[in-house]
């Protein structure tokens, strides 16, 4: 993961991060108190998040809601590169990781 | 401009929006109070910003503080694409404009 905008270069308020999974790879399966807004660079992944899965791939978006479970595998034989932002604080007023 | 991801979709905080930019076009000249947070999805771009003016293409981010004056030209051949992400609110407390 890389943070491409965030806290060190002053961003005031969300995170954009860039995240490749090579093939057969994925990303924790978790949840947490804050939201992603989620942008496919390149690639295809199946995109877990609250309870349903669904082909996602260069050019689609998703939103994760704060609080879902959410994954995303690279069942494909390519790496795929996605974006990632989230905000700087979560729900709870703490830091986010990697913001 | 297309709003991939905003107030539309229940987006909590801030809207994925996407660019394109065709051959000798380029966006407003303009500043406000709220950020972008710009990625160059592909093309290229001659990116003003608080006074200066640097090249930016695909994979390329910038951040463009509250308050700046920024414009995106594309003197290049081909159309050039990005996202940028705005906050909800502006500076000011009010719906920020294509979010």
């Amino acid at each position: 993961m890389q943070i491409m905008v965030g806290r060190a270069d002053a961003a005031p308020s969300f995170a954009l991060r860039h995240f490749i999974v090579e093939p057969g790879g994925h990303t924790p399966r978790h949840s947490h108190p804050y939201e992603h807004e989620v942008y496919v660079v390149a690639g295809s992944l199946a995109a877990e998040c609250d309870g349903s899965v669904k082909e996602v791939s260069g050019g689609d978006v998703l939103l994760v809601p704060s609080g879902a479970v959410h994954q995303f595998v690279n069942q494909s034989s390519s790496p795929a590169r996605f974006l990632c932002v989230v905000p700087l604080e979560s729900d709870c007023g703490e830091d986010v990781p990697g913001s």
